[in-house]
């Protein structure tokens, strides 16, 4: 039976078919790799997820982690499914091998862990945040650092979070207010109260590694002030280090994952902290890494989104429901309502989200990999930027259409699919976090047009313009409906430009930003219209139903997706002032 | 403080300001009646629902009904707001005094009623299911029915259900297969299951009516061999009938409301049963009654994207987070998240879609009235052609927006609105039933194109049109903005004619039919902009916050929503065969 997490065709299509991820294997970083080995990651991916993940995701949500006062339980399958999880490797497999990783591309392993995000999103969460805590501190963390805290997060022993947020600051970060005093050791005591911290207490592990923004008293205010520090759970000799559990927040979904209050400092000596880096820089460094944590939110989504659509779609193809409109007699059998042209609409929509999604996430997984080993230089930088440009769409197009699925997902299900005992309400719910957490909707739309659209005298848009270009001339070159898919591509794109040079023609920053998530929701779009037009070359000349589908959902998603973004265009090139016009007591 | 339920100054804005009730008061039905006794029942009801009714949502969400296989239990706090509910006499409150009812007018009911759903629409679909079925049996029963069922309802003695579906049949009727075999002294016995059967069991009062379709041996196939019976719980001397609990559905919200699987004549000499009205004409009765049923399902998701809204705009104005885009100094103060626009574009979205659906309802609750008891034939039958077309719009515009303004609720929100610490990701969870029940999202598309549209040669639209008309002459008599937001919902409008002419003049219904869904949606939005521009004329030269917020919801409306109709009626227009043309084995 094909799995009903995710589609293990579609990913060999994405990662082979159109993203050639076999020619890496051509470059020295990826030589002991080959289709073989990136087909047994994704082989034990599947199987792991299939059996150790996806079994307890209902379980872990009907009973969350529970706080006595003292000590955070859950049930117990979730230590046994992550004990599984390290010993697969899976957790390094994108990292070098001189700390203990397997050199896979980042592309291969983001497509095996979105196995285990499809499987179970709340377990999964605990090594998706130990990966990135690992990450950051390779990249900025001392060797000493590197050899206490990732080789034992990376061999599953130690988990990692990440520690941003404050009750009073949570979008707003420039407004932190714990505090880190150095001491004569070189070491620092922190002082302050952490808010929606995920994984921030547990105890699945010998430790938990928490990485902490804070501000060292007498430096720069704003964000020019904030240091990141280690701050582990228990001490190197073994003590409790001054971090306590305040709290667990009860949310909507996501529930196997613990989210949680921390106090620093609270027992009057601080809590033990190592610098990371250099003083005053932990926010660049945070948003160094935010990139792929942002990516892999994107992804968390899609997975999400996915698994509910082959749900839907096995559930539509088994249920019988109703007659084709043409159909006059009663006592004619009832019909599977696959055959029903709205519920082909509702699926069609799924799964133009999901595998567009899909391709997104990978894209840019892939565009990682060229950041990080391209040979050129060159290659590596026009990576790096188109990246930039891409990743606040990367996070914020899957969390909002995969959810939109997940709710199409339900309605598909009918009655049924509002109840419990299936598995999409607890999807919908899952996935309603991801607009939220990572840099909410609002802040993405203002990192893309605020940001990264102007960056560099907007070369980042340059390139994304000029990359969707490259496929727009495949596209028009191979003649036919692909050159038609393309002509309609390219007069959108052409609109982002426009529109792009009319908001920032005013000249003020307050206009111009008015309606940036309605920006960041047409150029999304637009960017996944660009994804389904290589996905249609890809498939291009190819026979079988599974071509055809992906012909059928591109062409779902030209007609019935990309003319939203006229209406969107026209109100942003209108410059339309109503939300800063608006006075707070008309409300 | 003003209530976070709903606004009462809205409701007056709307009842009395735009839809003139107080008018009412003239007719002879009615002469009891003034603003005062309106007003007094509109307290009575936010009084009762935010004292015993909003006071236990929570709870009843997080302590659902368990049932032991033997009796459904649930917290006290249900049966004794529902009997303060009972002591207030609104349940019969619009019905003919000679059954106890007060005669008040629909429209202040219905205004009534919204109170307790946004309070509690877990609690308060007890009371609601229980007037649906006093309704039908007040227009179909036999007055012994009357007299034993249905005056015991209106003092809350008694409950009633709504028994359709079977767990093969759910949206197609036809399918049901639960038979009522009759009997030498009149009555029937049924034997067969029911499910989703909403209020199906409980110890709330002395006894529970069902209504229940089901097919008399020999009759017509489908639909029209449909009868429908009372069954009652307990019969009249006291025995249990043979309708057996047999289990209850776990929803992701709407939890407070036990939802059931029944079985009838599973004992084996069946359930007594007693024929409404005569035979065969059973789905007729119950689609009369489900325009009532339908409003008052938008009503009710109406009420829960209302309160959600209060409650995002509430947290906007005091919780202080970031400054302003041109704000340089990161020492200033934060300021109140009301004074983002992208906030503001969220609440402006909320206002626009909940108070847009609160004037749609009120206004359908009005044309109830005007069918009932305009003093004129000619105008009772225009209220009904026109609440006919309008009633699928009526049910599934709220059903999915109100429940999108639940989604910018949260978002609103942050973090906190993911929990269940805060009100409204329960409102969302809640209002997610709302496009399923009582007839799908995708059932109303066809019920609007397949057969409102149509009927009687297309006079239903034909009204909608010319009434829409109306309202536009009048906009564009007063000039200035009232005229240019007038032209342009009279070009909308105008889309909607010519691309029904363009789907029926095909000739082929499967193809007219094929986006039924999105043609709903695009009436849906015009319909919507109609009642913003009513709401415009309704505020036109009135000073004051208020009329304001009203003025610019409604341009928000116009700049925002409304051109969402224009790709929608391009794809309706190009007759897009996309789903058509999909072959399932693609997906």
């Amino acid at each position: 039976m094909a799995s009903l997490l995710l589609s293990r065709r579609d990913l060999d299509f994405l990662l082979y078919e159109w993203l050639d991820v076999e020619a890496l294997t051509k470059r020295a970083y990826y030589a002991d790799h080959s289709r073989d080995t990136f087909d047994a990651a994704l082989d034990l991916a599947q199987e792991v997820a299939t059996e150790h993940f996806a079994t307890h995701n209902k379980r872990a949500d009907a009973e969350e982690p529970q706080f006595d006062g003292e000590r955070v339980t859950m049930i117990p399958e979730v230590k046994q499914a992550l004990d599984v999880f390290a010993e697969t490797g899976l957790l390094g497999a994108a990292l070098p091998g001189d700390v203990g990783g397997g050199q896979l591309p980042g592309v291969v392993a983001r497509a095996c862990f979105a196995w285990f995000q499809a499987a179970n999103v709340g377990t999964s969460a605990y090594p998706f945040l130990t990966l990135g805590n690992a990450n950051l501190l390779l990249t900025y963390g001392s060797p000493e650092l590197v050899d206490r805290y990732v080789r034992p997060m990376l061999s599953g022993r130690f988990h990692g979070t990440m520690c941003l947020s404050e009750p009073q600051a949570g979008s707003s970060l420039a407004d932190i207010v714990t505090r880190a005093e150095p001491q004569d050791d070189g070491t620092y005591r922190l002082f302050g109260n952490k808010m929606w911290i995920s994984a921030g207490d547990h105890e699945l592990g010998e430790n938990i590694v928490h990485l902490v923004l804070a501000k060292i008293p007498g430096g720069p205010a704003g964000v020019k002030g904030i240091s990141l520090f280690v701050v582990p759970k228990f001490l190197p000799d073994g003590a409790r280090n001054d971090v306590v559990l305040a709290g667990l927040n009860h949310k909507m979904g996501y529930r196997g994952t613990t989210n949680t209050m921390l106090n620093f400092g609270e027992q009057g000596a601080g809590a033990v902290g190592y610098l990371v880096g250099e003083q005053h820089r932990g926010l660049t460094y945070m948003f160094h890494m935010m990139n792929e944590a942002r990516i892999g939110v994107g992804g968390g989504a899609t997975a999400l989104g996915y698994t509910g659509y082959l749900k839907a779609l096995d559930y539509a193809r088994s249920r019988p429901q109703g007659r084709p409109v043409a159909a006059k007699d009663p006592q004619a059998p009832q019909v599977p309502i696959i055959e029903h042209p709205d519920v082909r609409r509702m699926l069609l929509a799924q799964k133009s989200y999901v595998e567009g999604a899909l391709a997104l996430n990978l894209y840019c997984a892939r565009l990682l990999d060229e950041e990080r080993t391209a040979p050129e230089t060159a290659d590596r930088e026009r990576a790096h930027l188109l990246l930039d440009v891409l990743t606040p769409i990367a996070k914020s197009w899957p969390s909002q259409w995969c959810l939109e699925a997940n709710n199409l997902a339900i309605q598909v299900h009918g009655g049924y699919g509002y109840t419990r005992e299936y598995d999409v309400e607890q999807h919908y719910r899952d996935n309603r976090l991801n607009p939220i957490h990572e840099g909410t909707h609002g802040i993405q739309g203002l990192d893309l047009l605020g940001r990264k659209v102007v960056m560099q005298g907007g070369a980042g848009l340059g390139l994304l313009g000029a990359t969707l270009g490259e496929t727009v001339a495949r596209a028009v070159a191979a003649g036919g409906e692909a050159a038609a898919l393309g002509t309609a591509l390219a007069a959108v794109a052409e609109r982002i430009g426009t529109v792009t040079a009319t908001l920032w023609g005013t000249g003020d920053p307050e206009v111009a930003l008015a309606n940036a998530s309605i920006y960041l929701e047409a150029v999304g779009h637009t960017v996944v219209a660009w994804m389904w037009l290589e996905q249609f070359l890809a498939a291009d000349g190819q026979e079988g139903a599974f071509y055809d589908g992906k012909r059928q959902a591109a062409r779902y998603f030209f007609r019935y997706e990309l003319p939203k973004t006229a209406p969107q265009f026209g109100l942003l090139a209108s410059l339309d002032r109503t939300t800063l016009d608006t006075d707070p007591a008309w409300f």
